[in-house]
């Protein structure tokens, strides 16, 4: 038959297993069944499905006493050119089981080749923003309940202190009390102004998060009305709504990942649910609680999730990181040190707290400033 | 302003909060305005923001001397109407922090009226498929690898023994060595052939788990060919692409929910995951895997899900627990007593284990044909 040769690619999903010594092996080889024939497989008679369509163990490593890492791999026709496939393999069934985290994953090339990925990545972002030797400074408008023209000037202020990326909060949807175009049109239009009257190359990025013909639609009003980005939340919207915006042409918009509904809970490393899989998925900047903020992800785990973002995968473009969830201007050189230049630092309250807003955003600029 | 009015109806989001007493109350409030203005509340000025917009902590209960309950709730309207609004509301940034897991959430009636949730629910699935005072018997075609004619005939064997709904494998898609057109084609017309012959009235659902219009355009194919239900991983798709094919009234067939990639790692209730969501997303049944087989549910998590999937929710029609994961004959009796008629007991590779495939599949009608 035909269909049975295969092109001898192969993808390989790393996982870490929870459990005694004496036991890894076992869980590595039920591990390879689970996600692709899902059968005992004393029941499989087929010669070519035993060796050629059940997953490969190619090696297991004690981490720690009871901590082993396995490396799988899978013909790359499992994956059957689609995304929703690919993640099924990777982890679908196996999501569901206590003591097993899925912590990296590789694609051959031609797997890798039917994804996009990022259209700009970190050099085109840099181009089309104008930021060479710096992070890019981010922030959100917001609380949900202000109208459009309140959030518009709050825009404004934003982008004439320097702001490089003024965001949608990603609570703000197309509530009643202030409608999505209302908005849009609003906050576009005065950063417009500011760029135009101040020389700033500020850029807003509206949420579209919505279902996923929505979220095409508010994503086509967004950049007619002059929306420079998008931001969307694949936790809530599904990894290929994602995939729909970045990879549409007429579209053609940087797509920031917002990681809302994507609770980690040690099912994942952070490099490939908060790294990998926007990236995968085509967003040019992943969003994610840094270090040391109201949320707990250690320094550790956000050094993990920037390596998924930016260090070589398969030829797709890096995925700008973007840290955020409580970065104050104190806290802005320590970030800076400890993410570099290759980054975007996500500040939220703490520009409204220290008097006029475009003053401290200049601050933050002065503080971020190549030395 | 006109959209400052507000409908009055409120939505209530249940947490558990994992840490000390003296900090339940404080973890509440950071909740509240977490899930809805995610601003330090001293920086909102309006006072209709503080009152109408920030979430309100209804109450906290101790469950245990470090673990709290909490109810939030939010005006309908921060929802706008939208799905991914809404779970975004009840868990977005939330879902991100490892102590707090959402347990349950109750939507008022104009809320609940935006969703038209199942189609068909228990009643319309037991007389959609003629079964009345037993569990519906559910299976699967596999492994994957088989070409189209041998699934074909698996699901024959199936049909012929009484099984009332035959699914594909959740990892069947649309692999070069078994196209989703030429199985869907052809597994249907097997399994009409039966129905015709033999006078069984079995139904076949192929899983058009995929891209948002990938998975639409299979939905109809699959309607088209005969099948008469489908299966959709949510988790891979996205919640809204199971919404959009439940709402389609062109389709208009039962829809299955597979749980792969929808890892819960206690941060939801079983409830809520597996059950309240996707029922809001209009799942006509909901497969997870049952206690005591190869993955680790307890018995106490199946039925708080099945509470979630069959107890009264805002109006919304029920959703079928199909319960599986490892179930075979030998526990066939034990899984009736615990989950009862209303339900379906999806038995997989077990069916293959015991000769001649129709008598077993008989044996298991006779297991749990009502006394």
């Amino acid at each position: 038959m035909m269909g049975r040769r295969l092109c001898g690619e192969r993808f390989v999903a790393t996982y870490l297993i929870e459990g005694p010594a004496d036991e890894a092996a076992a869980w590595a080889s039920k591990i390879a069944v689970e996600q692709s024939v899902e059968l005992p497989t004393q029941l499989i008679e087929d010669a070519w499905i035993r060796e050629e369509i059940i997953g490969r163990v190619e090696g297991i490593a004690s981490v720690a006493p009871a901590l082993h890492q396995a490396r799988i791999s899978f013909a790359s026709e499992l994956a059957g050119g689609e995304l929703t496939q690919l993640l099924n393999v990777l982890f679908g069934n196996t999501s569901l089981k206590p003591n097993v985290r899925l912590v990296d994953f590789e694609l051959p090339p031609v797997l890798a080749g039917t994804f996009r990925g990022p259209r700009f990545g970190l050099p085109g972002l840099r181009d089309r923003l104008g930021v060479h030797d710096r992070p890019f400074l981010v922030t959100a408008i917001k609380p949900m309940g202000l109208p459009p023209e309140a959030l518009a000037e709050l825009a404004a202020q934003f982008a004439r202190g320097g702001i490089d990326i003024v965001k949608d909060d990603h609570g703000l949807a197309d509530q009643p009390f202030c409608r999505f175009s209302d908005r849009v049109v609003a906050v576009a239009r005065a950063v417009e102004q500011v760029n135009r009257e101040a020389g700033t190359a500020c850029v807003y990025a509206p949420n579209v998060t919505a279902a996923p013909l929505v979220a095409h639609k508010r994503a086509r009003l967004a950049k007619s009305a002059g929306a420079g980005a998008l931001l969307l939340s694949p936790g809530l919207a599904g990894w290929d709504t994602l995939r729909m915006l970045a990879d549409d042409d007429d579209l053609a918009l940087p797509i920031i990942c917002h990681p809302a509904f994507l609770a980690i809970r040690g099912a994942y490393s952070h490099r490939v649910l908060y790294g990998r899989l926007p990236r995968l998925a085509g967003a040019d900047a992943t969003i994610f609680p840094s270090y040391g903020g109201r949320f707990a992800f250690t320094a550790e785990e956000c050094r993990d999730l920037c390596a998924g973002a930016l260090e070589p995968m398969a030829g797709l473009r890096s995925c700008v990181p973007l840290p955020a969830g409580g970065i104050t201007l104190e806290r802005l050189p320590g970030q800076l040190a400890f993410y570099g230049a290759d980054t975007g630092l996500l500040i939220g309250g703490d520009l409204l707290f220290h008097g006029d807003v475009a003053s401290t955003c200049r601050r933050c600029r002065d503080l971020i400033a190549p030395v």
